[in-house]
């Protein structure tokens, strides 16, 4: 006798069970956490190379720094003074919950304790596929996209654009360049996903950054729940 | 007692031995496999868009379209009067040998008889992780990486570049827009991987194109073992 197993709704329901658990945390100690989403290269050490020194003004902040290999993407965020802890994943083409556990456990042994920080952001493997369906306890799931992707990706590529909260269209510098129809995109993104708000950025001229950093200040304003652990 | 699975190792295992079942059976209907693979939006249609006229001209090809969800570039193939049979994976992230199997079967279902054909052309799905470790039987791997991905990608995305019999840098029309240096994305390419031929290819500007079908014209030359199934 076989038992059918559907390996892959087991590996995520193990995943929840450790987001839930990483978000209780998170709660807990009063720390934010942003889960930054997109494919390769759309810009997101870039992005947060463009806020660093403004948020880090503002908050205590951290970072999780998620790649296959290297610490390329670590050591440009270090260059702001802020703890960045680099998740190297081999082979995964993800983080997952428990990574993001063992990351947060490093930065509590040696920078600080969580309560310490406002803020963690965690930049995920570049993928524009899996890294949408395995939670790591985040607040918020922010996805990238850059227009040189071209305006079908977000029908093409449903499952990130519908879970995230915010979406931020990098690289809108290069749109006279390009054969991408910005109306076409704003039309296929708003297909996928109704509500969450749209930020149009170019790190190169500088634009829409400061309208991020508004979204980001009013979720850090808003309460989190209180935990009782 | 448990016995410890490694799950991903078995899933690998299993593919290799459908990809060379798949091999077989296109060495011996004399067929040409070719497997396109990159992140999302570097331009694998357009590449193929730009190539199909003239393939087509020159070969009886068919093309197996992966993509998670909707036949937009499947469509976009189709207009080049060339047999395009799509594989929507649902929540998969790339294609592997047993979705190439029954495209095929699709294929000789539907169409013609896999014999009758010289060149079947594989668009994965667009993820620069996952496709490079699911072969499907092809002769050779191309990867694409464009010019707006940034020269690190090769160093940050290694078993991808690493796997590549050949290389196509796209899109170097926006170099002159970017923060891009042609000359260090060389250099890590050819650290990932020495050998690999690389075309620098411009759909726009319709430069280099010739150059990488120059590259196909010589591997469909070249003579395919002979199989007796």
């Amino acid at each position: 006798m076989h038992k059918i197993v559907d390996v892959g709704v087991n590996l995520l329901h193990a995943n929840d069970h450790q987001a839930a658990h990483n978000r209780k945390h998170f709660d807990a100690a009063g720390v934010r956490c942003f889960n930054l989403m997109s494919s390769p290269g759309a810009g997101k050490t870039a992005l947060l190379e463009a806020v660093l020194g403004t948020l880090a003004q503002r908050y205590r902040l951290a970072i999780i720094e998620g790649d296959m290999t290297t610490q390329l993407d670590a050591d440009r965020l270090r260059r702001f003074g802020v703890p960045v802890i680099p998740i190297t994943t081999g082979r995964a083409c993800h983080l997952d919950a428990a990574m993001v556990h063992g990351g947060v456990a490093i930065l509590e042994r040696d920078v600080a304790p969580l309560g310490t920080f406002d803020l963690l952001l965690v930049e995920n493997v570049g993928n524009l596929v899996c890294p949408a369906e395995f939670a790591v306890g985040e607040h918020a799931k922010i996805a990238l996209l850059s227009v040189t992707e071209g305006e079908d990706k977000p029908l093409k590529y449903p499952i990130m654009f519908r879970e995230a909260d915010c979406l931020v269209v990098t690289k809108t510098d290069l749109l006279p360049y390009l054969p991408c129809d910005r109306q076409l995109l704003h039309h296929n993104l708003r297909q996928i996903n109704p509500t969450a708000p749209i930020f149009w950025v170019s790190v190169q001229e500088q634009t829409g950054i400061a309208e991020w950093l508004g979204w980001m200040d009013a979720q850090l304003r808003a309460p989190l729940p209180t935990v009782t652990c």
